[in-house]
């Protein structure tokens, strides 16, 4: 048996988990957990869905591989002391401690990510380094145990390239099959690099929006 | 307000109901619904998750958008008058009816399909024959206003297209840069074609399994 433990939260962008989630979750002998503060129901950023905290952090010791998603309301956990130990305490003892999206933001806030090579969404870079990490803009990042996803659909590389390191390559590559993760989008702008200068700056504007709500 | 409505079930796959809520819950002025026959928690198809459904169908009229996810616990759907008569009523008010991997087979089953250019997961594509569709092997395949998506990760591309149709390329684009959906899988093996034999038989197999438990 494999525990996986997937910290969720109220307002947490529901894909930077459900995308490693579909790959981890079928890994052979793989048992996910959903683990919040207070089991329950936790609902996404937007309002629109619930998604069921089936276990407290309390109640969930050591797992082998941690994934922390992120989501505009992560920011209360960067300073909620239960969390901020639990997560060292998890990251103690796993095979594996990965984040998605500003998931890296709430690990570097516990230290986990103290000069360590990491990423983030890319309107986050520079809060990641003014929390101690060495932004890295790459899609998935690894640094000894610590494997950092880019923003929200990275996910599901980060978790192939995780399954490949659990349960070998052929696995891997099954899932990836299995989930028919043969991508095509329709448009070429998913990166800051390649998107209109225009749609970056109303993506950093949102986002600066609503990390001063945040804060 | 754009009403959008995600079916879900007991045993569906999470990734094919929240890679488009993802994409179309961010279109401004969008109203995403979870709904199932009965509200509540429907648990996926790995038994590891509870998602919220907020609505029960009763209570659930004309959505603009249906999103029909896949997973093997949607077979009982399949004989549901209630879920059947419920996606024809929706279908005739909808702008787009839309599906992602097995969802197909419950539209196919409902009749809405007859006929129509379609597709589903690739190992599900002699069944949605079956069905009365008539199968295409593209990723996301367009018939008056049915968009349906091949299996789980298509979901994502498929509600992309459909943002740039609801909404404009613009404001696609700017989703698709918002969840850094520049995708890069560490194997290129998300597709029949691309995958060894061996993997394409071994889901084949384990489907064809799944196939014989809920029939």
């Amino acid at each position: 048996m494999m525990r996986i433990a997937i910290l969720i939260f109220d307002g947490l962008t529901a894909l930077d988990a459900i995308g490693p989630y579909e790959v981890l979750s079928r890994i052979p002998g793989a048992e996910v957990r959903f683990v919040a503060k207070e089991a329950g129901p936790k609902r996404t950023d937007t309002g629109f869905l619930g998604l069921e905290a089936d276990v407290a952090l309390a109640d969930l010791a050591e797992p082998e591989v941690l994934v922390v998603p992120g989501g505009k309301g992560n920011r209360p956990l960067m300073d909620d002391s239960e969390v901020l130990d639990w997560l060292r305490a998890a990251h103690e003892s796993s095979t594996w401690t990965t984040s998605v999206c500003t998931g890296a933001l709430v690990l570097a806030a516990s230290g986990i990510l103290a000069g360590k090579r990491a990423t983030t969404h890319w309107a986050y870079m520079d809060r990641l380094m003014e929390l101690g990490a060495e932004p890295v803009g790459e899609r998935v990042v690894e640094d000894g145990k610590i494997l950092t996803a880019a923003g929200v659909s990275s996910g599901i590389d980060m978790a192939l390239t995780l399954a490949a390191r659990l349960a070998g390559e052929r696995v891997a590559q099954a899932i990836q099959l299995g989930i028919e993760y043969d991508p095509d989008p329709p448009f070429d702008t998913g990166a800051p690099h390649k998107a209109p200068q225009e749609l970056v700056d109303l993506i950093r504007s949102s986002e600066s929006e609503a990390r001063k709500t945040a804060q």
